[in-house]
């Protein structure tokens, strides 16, 4: 059992109730917690050493991986984060200083973006470090973005440029694109978003089935990181397959109609000059992830980067 | 460095905002999010293999605690919780059986409290099991109950009793305090709220530092458990010495006006008389933390049970 498989028997049963809008199954939980016209965001996110980590990399650039790993989730949902907790399991023996490095780490990131940091918990770990941030937020109700809202013939975009996070470290030092989000969401009728932390060919399954509409990618248009080509000079995977499967990108993947392609291109040239933004395809009737390469589409065989795989 | 001493320093300059009402240092963050007599409550706490329980548990009983533990915060608030998320870190080789077993435990706690689990994540752990809960709930704005309200001449009340809860299993199997909190906050004035996680001679001490006074407790008041009595024939501990710091009680420490104490015992044997309530001691102007034995009293050196500490 792969851990999509096994999170999907986990959420299957979980109580819900009246005020639970949106529960298990996307970037955020979402919440009417009784203002009209706004939904709350919760979500909780954990990076651990040796996977998401190493113990050796600058500790400030840990705590703002953290932290910016669960701001990317309200940014996919054009949210504005607000409050965040932190649990840190700790090892028996610790460095206090590096301890301390972490929580400026993240602390300088919550500042910047004025999220209050409301608490926090150390506990022993009994193995390595972990680092568990819990996140709330909100959104206007009419400008929530879903994984869901997808429909067959929209465009598919994505910001930035994907693969090689890890080799590069853009993992520890990347910057959530919740301006973006927000100004997508107030200008475009952007019908679905997800964040790319798996990697596109395993986040594009997650957007494209909660909106139950297949998709085909164009492989020439997919933007590939210069990190990505020197991972694939390295051997191992092409420059294509690392943009499709390193994971820990942490752009925004998203449809608009496709008639709202081009003038969304041209709009964000104007606004975000600095950072690319790709068609990289469209969604599909047919339910199957498909990718185009010159006048051949075949399915996409290749799933994003799996946390762990049962033995 | 001691557990709260690293605390101390970690929370000391973290970000805040407008609508925090409490951050750090309470069992929760109190939060005001726009509605006027309403306050949020935001809580995180984690479990781990080896140090929260052992693999030989029943899981449902190691879900039962971790989101127990949780709710055992927004009880000492008087709050009534809504929405959890849950994130598991599981070691490369894990038995799907059993992590649906902790899910299980989990869940049955939530539908029976009407808690809805809004999401959840498995991650690698990189060591043992670890599952961190995220917590939100509500309460009254005038009916929150901090740490830091307890006046000098209060009378110190406890729930329950205390000490050997890991050596009987209360540990895993505590029902947290949720109804008999919030119907204290409704009857009386209650001045200042914790839960005993780490044993009360270690909780009572964030409690009147908060409350920026002291406390002398009477020995004798102590509701020592039966497993507590167990463990001190057992050795290593004296039975009281066990209630002071085993840790783990989940109970609800409390002060009232002293004037107020004789009303609330009767009605409490009423309301909940399967439940012990014990007055244990007083709050003073005097800003120790002493122990009285006949007519003896004597400074409580022993910390509460610490998680670590640091070598």
């Amino acid at each position: 059992m792969n851990e999509f498989d096994l999170i999907a028997r986990l959420t299957k049963g979980l109580p819900c109730n009246e005020s639970t809008v949106v529960g298990a199954g996307d970037d955020c939980a979402v919440l009417d917690l009784g203002i009209r016209d706004r939904r709350f965001l919760l979500k909780t996110d954990a990076v651990v050493q040796g996977v998401h980590f190493r113990t050796d990399s600058d500790p400030r650039s840990i705590g703002h991986k953290a932290l910016a790993r669960c701001l990317s989730d309200v940014a996919a949902m054009a949210g504005t984060p607000t409050h965040a907790l932190v649990t840190l399991g700790l090892p028996r023996e610790y460095s206090a200083p590096w301890v301390e490095g972490v929580y400026a780490g993240l602390s300088a990131l919550a500042k910047r973006l004025k999220v209050a940091v409301v608490g926090g918990e150390t506990t022993a770990s009994g193995g390595g470090v972990f680092l568990s941030v819990a996140l709330l937020g909100w959104v206007a109700a009419d400008r929530c973005l879903l994984r869901s809202g997808g429909k067959p013939g929209d465009a598919l975009l994505v910001t930035g440029e994907l693969g090689g996070a890890q080799a590069s470290g853009h993992d520890l030092t990347f910057e959530p694109r919740l301006e973006e989000a927000r100004w997508l969401a107030a200008q475009f009728p952007v019908h679905a978003m997800i964040d790319l932390s798996d990697g596109l060919a395993g986040d594009v399954r997650h957007l494209v089935n909660s909106s139950r509409c297949g998709v085909e990618i164009s492989s020439e248009a997919v933007p590939v990181s210069r990190s990505a080509k020197t991972v694939a000079r390295q051997g191992g995977k092409t420059a294509l397959g690392a943009a499709l499967t390193d994971g820990e990108d942490f752009e925004l993947l998203f449809s608009v109609p496709a008639g709202s392609a081009v003038d969304l291109l041209d709009s964000w040239k104007q606004r975000f000059p600095d950072l690319r933004l790709s068609c990289i395809g469209r969604l599909t009737q047919d339910r199957r992830v498909m990718i185009r390469s010159r006048d051949r589409s075949v399915p996409l065989s290749v799933d994003g980067y799996q946390h762990f795989q049962k033995s």
